[in-house]
């Protein structure tokens, strides 16, 4: 069978894959990913053939991995957390149709959203918008649009690649946009190098958030009108606490 | 060491948990939760000792697991999904400073919106807003409000709890706010039964979906602008194709 697997691995350690995961990568003759993600997970798959490719080059790493796929072996691409949030899953299926006989199976994975929320105690318990910041491939009118809308109408924001070297003010200009209709006390957190050595979270205002500094290993959480902070930890309740 | 895991199972079948959540349950005397979950399980863990409440006396589920902590025996409280994705660890958090000497940890799982995004294709490859239809803790309005803020955003929408006996028309009532900004042909997906057995998928268009039956096992996609279908699948590009 020409499979190719598309596999999310989780947030950062062996641990966090599922158990279809690991089934995926056992039954692969090939794994094909990001050099930093093959190395989270060579040492326990000691008999596989592994292929990378530079970061940013996804589409050369589809293409190498859906023509071994197309040659009859059996391979997983790998990325972290959930390859269909902001993943590879995308990329693979739209390519697809040019290699006939290939078939793919995506296995999710639990995506940054899902392990930060975890660490910083239980932000999502309620309706949410889950927003990328890189305007790599997505105008930032269309960003800030998306920021307003889910300000006004009072979701938990969940905000992917916060920064980076060349966008290093971008997560205070999502804060000023989010601050036309939330309180500057609005409960927010970080979460850094989750499920990783240097594991970190902070919980902080939103009129700190503004001025804090994240990089590309952070992901940053926004509460609604309600989030707030329980023993430390980062809460939105649902309700229950009425009952 | 007084312990309450909060454990995230995936989408319904053993292979779907993670590595962590195995061990954790693994680390526990007793594992708590509602009857159908630790029915998924069980027989994976036959020396444990299990503990279930009915459906919607979720309080009561929390009180016996952190009890069962406070005696200084370890516990895993299981959900499907992710427990912090509308699920428990809110809760847990929010009762835990009433049983001082007790600590949680939260094992994250893959949430329904991965899992069906994973057997739909890929439609959460740009930014979403997941918003639940139930209106048993939180006034119809407010969902209201949230489905146009993220329509007119142009949000991918994930739909949790689409529908029920009670309210057997919020799905329509849903796809018509929604129908104010976007097309009737916006590309939509139906995921039912994820991870279990009756899996099924649907790729439809927003008016079909308007009149399409779900259940409380459904999880509903409704595409952005750009979402299309590739060889039967709902994909959200997010720009590699113009690389």
């Amino acid at each position: 069978m020409n499979k190719l697997y598309v596999v999310g691995l989780g947030p950062g350690s062996f641990e966090g894959m599922t158990l279809a995961a690991q089934s995926a990568l056992n039954a692969s003759d090939v794994i094909v990913g990001y050099t930093v993600y093959i190395d989270l997970i060579r040492a326990h798959f000691p008999d596989k053939e592994f292929r990378s490719t530079p970061m940013r080059r996804e589409v050369d790493r589809v293409r190498m991995a859906l023509e071994i796929a197309a040659e009859g072996r059996t391979v997983s691409m790998v990325c972290s957390g959930d390859a269909g949030v902001y993943g590879m899953s995308g990329l693979c299926e739209a390519l697809l149709p040019e290699y006939p006989g290939v078939e793919i199976e995506t296995v999710p994975g639990v995506s940054a959203m899902l392990s930060g929320a975890a660490i910083l105690g239980a932000p999502l318990m309620h309706d949410f918008a889950v927003i990328s910041l890189s305007d790599l491939l997505t105008p930032w009118e269309k960003i800030e649009k998306r920021l307003l809308a889910a300000a006004q109408a009072d979701f938990v924001i969940c905000l992917y690649n916060p920064s980076s070297r060349k966008r290093s003010d971008y997560l205070s200009r999502a804060c000023d946009l989010v601050l036309r209709f939330a309180s500057p006390e609005t409960v927010c957190g970080i979460a850094r190098n989750i499920g990783r050595e240097g594991q970190q979270t902070r919980v902080l205002t939103l009129s700190e958030l503004r001025d804090a500094e994240t990089d590309m290993f952070s992901t940053v959480f926004i509460g609604n009108s309600e989030t707030r902070i329980i023993n430390g930890k980062m809460v939105t309740p649902r309700g229950y606490l009425h009952d």
